[in-house]
């Protein structure tokens, strides 16, 4: 059931993936196509930077999005989003100011739906639901956000690779390598050495092995 | 409010942790004290480790909690918890089986509250505030991990320590030195190198400064 929005509605695949953890009131749908805003976003351009104030969350609907901070004017690459998802710049729950310490990076165009933590406050003050889902789609990003934690600490540059590749959670072919190897903490040179040796290795391994 | 708990119960310190969130009803609360159990664990010892389902959260009342995780038999440290907090194994939550990859370790004697998931599921099931303090609870470990994800992205040892430190997350001086390091991707010599370096500079800053 897709309630109370025009079908061809900006917001539909934010409230579809919404509803796969939770029916969606129609009323809530509704403050959703109100409140929320379409955005497109081009290839390398900035999404959020510290610059701006942290105020939204962003559905993306197409196109790879990469979360950065700088570390003495160099780029550390923190997480990827391959669309489908929700993303936004770190963000403590209850401290001021909301000026976020990350960038969030279109890495192909991208379609994106903007989602006002103002939005967001109220849906949980006044629908039952916005909590469910919310408590929801939080325990998998803190999830996947202790996953991403425990990669980072393997102290070894092969078998973090190893595991990022057993995740699956990574398209590794749509990424530069150059923010593959920041995220894996690696130096471009250690990660080109890496994949090249484990291509290889995979391509001599007999079909069906 | 103390509700319908005797004032004496066990539980009474993760009830009050909650209600810092949201209202915890009368009959919620009961139920907290009658599915949850009451646990010591000595110094050293194991709270739960991947021998072990991965059945339960527990509130740390008292005492220091370490989560680390195995690499190639080398333990890696990736979080404490002081106390006042509510810990468990990483654990995809819609995911079977639930064994956990991740150790839980009691660095000081401590006291627990074993909170298992079966409760907390009926719990989200049967009790609106569950999802409100759930949800609360969640956003501020998901934050809290994306800290400790980007802190293990720096690559540079000086920097992660001074963050660490600067952060005033973790009681340095309360944690066995070899684990702070394993937690921070460095050598049990480079974090002495460091720190021994960093207290000299702090007692040479001008009283005031």
């Amino acid at each position: 059931m897709m309630p109370n929005i025009n079908s061809s509605s900006f917001v539909k695949p934010l409230i579809e993936y919404m509803e796969q953890y939770h029916p969606i009131s129609p009323l809530l749908a509704t403050h959703y196509a109100t409140q929320c805003t379409r955005l497109t976003v081009k290839k390398n351009k900035h999404i959020v930077s510290p610059v701006d104030s942290n105020a939204a969350l962003y559905f993306v609907v197409s196109g790879i999005v990469r979360g950065f901070i700088k570390d003495s004017n160099k780029d550390i690459t923190t997480w990827f989003c391959f669309g489908n998802n929700i993303v936004g710049a770190i963000r403590h729950p209850d401290l001021q100011p909301y000026h976020s310490v990350e960038y969030l990076q279109a890495l192909e165009d991208c379609e994106l739906i903007r989602i006002p933590y103002t939005m967001i406050e109220y849906a949980y003050s006044n629908f039952e639901e916005a909590n469910v889902v919310g408590r929801k789609l939080l325990a998998l990003h803190y999830y996947a956000a202790s996953e991403r934690s425990i990669l980072a600490r393997i102290p070894n540059a092969l078998r973090r690779y190893r595991k990022l590749e057993e995740s699956k959670k990574i398209d590794m072919n749509r990424i530069p390598l150059r923010y593959l190897a920041s995220y894996l903490g690696m130096r471009f040179e250690t990660l080109s050495r890496i994949r090249s040796k484990e291509l290889n290795k995979a391509a001599q391994e007999p079909v069906g092995a």
